[in-house]
């Protein structure tokens, strides 16, 4: 664990404070999944704080996920911590008010995209989720000037964790924490299946 | 993600339902702390399940992690998922009934093991975060052969997730899954120091 010794101090101009309290873009990439794990790991934090989570998940499965799902919905709505809202593509996103359809994914991706850019200007969340992101780019279903102008000029104290697999290199470039989880040992290599509890 | 196709079938005399459902050592281990985020992330599903969620925590600070361990509380408090028991050094363990000392980190730290091997034969819980627990190995706290013994001879379905740098060989050697997060990118690099509700 980092002990909070910078290995570098830049000359940006900026006190320790301002520069210990700039809001933070996260990428979790890397090939396993401990990376959404991780991602809704670090929720637990920003809920701990008071602060409005908010996640967006661009994957279409109801199965997987749905421990962590239950646990953010429950823990925002308990008397402590900040208030969590989930927004689900495969289920039709909340706001449009319509079920969600197979008929064109990368429409729908597109909508979160457009709300998700909605909410950065209005600061709604203070921390941001957006699991399964990188292929939204991967797929070449978004613009990637468009993504790294939306994020690099996001107002105020937002912080933003992407996860997936193959992220961007631009979105590399502009975030401030890269993790990426590798596999030493998987029991799927072994010929074990994925269980409920571990998996999901 | 792993899409659930084993890539080889072991000639072990199980049928794919009882390997399915085989408990997991799992090891997270890695140069970031984001390993122990995974593990609370993983505890989640557990919890989701239903599962009897114990955790151990072998750190001292009172200040790392209480974002965590106030979510995983006031999950276990609530109406749904399983019921979570956190066990933490730093405070003397709950069932000693005395306070923390630190006189004593090694002798501290193996009254939480034996703690722990009293818990897997009774079946006290289904889900195990053993968290910076590698370390107790490496300092020489404890003996592997003990812990090899108690972890591989324990009963029933207790999954068992351990994190910590430098996890010992014969540790990752009986583990089912053991994940590795390494960074590619950290804000302390760019002389930033560690903040509230993202470090903490």
């Amino acid at each position: 664990m980092p002990q909070g010794v910078p290995t570098a101090v830049p000359d940006d101009g900026l006190t320790t404070r301002q520069r210990r309290n700039r809001p933070l873009l996260v990428v979790h990439t890397g090939e396993m999944k401990g990376k959404s794990t991780a991602a809704f790991g670090m929720a637990l934090r920003a809920w701990n704080q008071g602060w409005p989570v908010g996640v967006f998940q661009f994957v279409k499965s109801a199965k997987w996920k749905v421990g962590e799902e239950t646990a953010l919905k429950v823990l925002g709505a308990s008397d402590e911590g900040g208030p969590v809202t989930w927004h689900k593509m495969g289920e039709g996103w909340s706001w449009t008010r319509k079920q969600g359809t197979d008929e064109d994914h990368a429409a729908n991706a597109r909508e979160g995209w457009e709300q998700i850019k909605r909410d950065l200007v209005a600061e709604t969340y203070r921390f941001y989720v957006l699991d399964e992101f990188t292929y939204l780019l991967k797929w070449g279903w978004l613009d990637i000037d468009d993504v790294v102008a939306a994020l690099t000029n996001r107002p105020g104290q937002q912080h933003v964790v992407i996860t997936g697999r193959d992220a961007h290199p631009r979105l590399v470039e502009i975030a401030d924490l890269v993790l990426e989880t590798t596999k030493v040992k998987h029991p799927m290599d072994a010929g074990q299946k994925g269980q409920r509890g571990i998996e999901w």
